[in-house]
């Protein structure tokens, strides 16, 4: 059967170039980069070198990245190294809606240890307002987190300006106040730099930009002090303890590279793909709604929802045509509820289970796009159907059927 | 130069066969392995079977274990994971003197936070004492973690004694008293089996046993609730958020299911050069002291203190001719202190310090132990010469040679 991965912002497959980079690592250059000997120093250089290659990528130091096993142990360093350290100084964290569940974990479960959390409203376009940022500050508040751009919608949220609220209040004389940002989704796929986004931390996966799995790193601005979580040792500076996971560093620092040397092109395909397929489907497809800001958005990435029909339906369907896209993210799946990132557009709870999230790569093909568009409105046809509300709102009866439906 | 790496204690390469097993799943079958679709079933069923593997070497259930970033994330989740549920039960931890750094550091930050820690001394044979255990129990001791075998001279512990020993005290009514071991660096190179170990918790690292860096696990006896540490997301049945790293999570499996294949070949193998290398060191070098047990040990590891010279000085001369051994472990490098553990045994610091670490594979031949027998003593030697302590004990002046020295 063919298949057709319309899921990459659950995961991309690795370059072909970063495995190569990989592989040495994984068989004969085997140390272990806190080894004195020969071996441990050739490891370490390695991991010396993807540090910089990471770091270059987001504008920062080579000092200031430090390696973790994924996103979410970032989100969770930042949010909660941020917040054990603090505690004394503050007890307030402002952090968007639509945060990824595990910055949004964090933060529940610090709330539940009586930390107050301000959640910030995205409206219909899935977007943070600044004004609402700088309404929410207390004299207390000791860190703002608003992810850069969303997993599920791809909005890309107003960090710089962010940022440079958060300035203001520094040069002000206020301490102990921090930004972190999730760019877990948007690196690669938008430029990003620390200094002009301003923010204190900010958190990476390798595997959303076509590096292996089980490796991220969080970028913590020089000065800036956090509780570190995995202890015990004096790997990442006493930041992030256990044996560095050499292979994984040296992948995600080789797709760090590329990505930053790609970066425009990268953009370029996938917008254009992006165009091709949505304007493809309204044109033949009809009572779809596009969820979040169509303007201020990631290029890779389509949020729909399909009205009278279960995203999960939908999905289900195309898998078994060949094609993967998800409803929400993969980090919530299992879960029976709808998106709460959809549902903070103000969306009701029908279309919000009506969502589904195609998110294209820089392998995707514009064939691939024609197949889907191909296959798409067939299935939401047989899909609405057998809706019975679908069926209501156009007086028909289940399983008639009716050509004139898709020319409505 | 020719390469011969002594130091299987700080990593291990990753075995051919390993390689195999996750070379697809760093290439065509990428899936996210929470993603509902084919790609992500196809994870799925691999980190299924991988954690079939996994519990089949420690003779668990797959669902009893939970697949995390490495040994230290592991010990970190252990202890923290215990504590943080137990506090309003207890706030006593007992503790050998010579757990990992990781489990140590953990222990460390609990006892600044108000937690009573025991520290179990191992006297000179590097072993707890199981009647020491006994009496260190108090009426709110929540856990005992003890670890399996040693990472720096590789004695194994009475952990299946204390097993007993805390049956016993379930049997008499006990509730919320847990024991915990680290199987890293025990793990394929000794029969490991929770049932007979008696744990509630045991502690893995791929990497020691020829699979990737960058991935662990912690088994979790049916029953036992642990607080979470990385959180926000339903992975590992809630017990670690992140996204799997299918390709990591496939090599354990399948360096799981070789270690448990090749188990008694293994064995013999490390012990038969084990027991030549030091026979040769032993006829060839004087003054030198073994450290820990030589009755109870793991097969793979001599940990050997050279009188007279520093431990740091004789690896590097070592690494100059391309033998790859360490002083302490991996883990504690860059530290200038004595190692704790050797100290632990009661040596002095000199001693302590002159203490180097060789470690074999079931890569090693015998030709490379030949080859550091036959450059190993006239290095201790070359040292020992300009060793002020070592000419004051022979009453010799620095540089002066004496093809007697080493006859004495």
């Amino acid at each position: 059967m063919r298949r057709v991965y319309l899921d990459h912002s659950a995961t991309t497959p690795v370059d072909r170039r970063v495995l190569e980079a990989m592989l040495p690592f994984l068989t004969e250059k085997f140390g272990n980069a806190s080894s004195v000997h020969f071996f441990g120093q050739e490891a370490r250089a390695a991991v010396d070198r993807a540090r910089r290659d990471v770091a270059a990528l987001i504008g920062a130091r080579a000092g200031e990245i430090v390696f973790l096993s994924g996103g979410t142990e970032a989100n969770n360093l930042a949010v909660r190294g941020i917040a054990e350290l603090a505690a004394p100084s503050g007890r307030h964290i402002i952090a968007s809606a639509i945060e990824h569940p595990s910055t949004r974990g964090v933060c529940e479960a610090l709330e539940k240890r009586g930390w107050e959390i301000t959640w910030l409203p995205v409206y219909e376009e899935g977007l943070v307002r600044v004004e609402d940022v700088r309404a929410a500050l207390r004299p207390h508040t000791v860190l703002i987190t608003v992810m850069l751009a969303n997993n599920e919608i791809g909005t890309i949220q107003p960090v710089a300006e962010i940022g440079a609220l958060v300035r203001e209040e520094r040069e002000r004389g206020r301490r102990h106040l921090f930004l972190h940002t999730d760019a877990v989704q948007a690196l690669g796929r938008m430029p990003v730099d620390v200094e002009v986004l301003g923010c204190d931390l900010l958190s990476m996966s390798a595997h959303k930009l076509n590096g292996p799995k089980g490796v991220g790193a969080l970028y913590v601005r020089r000065g800036v002090h956090l509780a570190p979580q995995n202890i015990g040792g004096h790997q990442e500076r006493q930041r992030r303890a256990g044996t560095e996971a050499v292979p994984l560093i040296v992948g995600f620092g080789a797709a760090a590279a590329l990505a930053r040397q790609e970066l425009n092109e990268r953009m370029q395909h996938l917008a254009r793909l992006r165009d091709r397929f949505e304007a493809g489907l309204t044109a033949r497809i009809e009572e779809v709604v596009f969820n979040g800001s169509r303007a201020s958005r990631l290029p890779h990435l389509s949020n729909i929802s399909f009205r009278y029909i279960e995203g999960e339906g939908l999905l289900i369907n195309l898998d078994m045509q060949g094609v993967a896209v998800s409803t929400g993210s993969a980090c919530s799946s299992g879960s029976l509820e709808a998106s709460p990132v959809i549902r903070a557009l103000g969306r009701s709870d029908e279309l919000a289970r009506g969502s589904i999230r195609f998110s294209f790569g820089k392998e995707t093909t514009d064939d691939e796009i024609d197949y889907v568009l191909e296959i798409l409105p067939r299935t939401v046809e047989n899909l609405r159907r057998l809706s019975p509300l679908y069926l209501e709102a156009t007086g028909r009866r289940a399983g008639e059927r009716d050509g004139t439906v898709l020319a409505r």
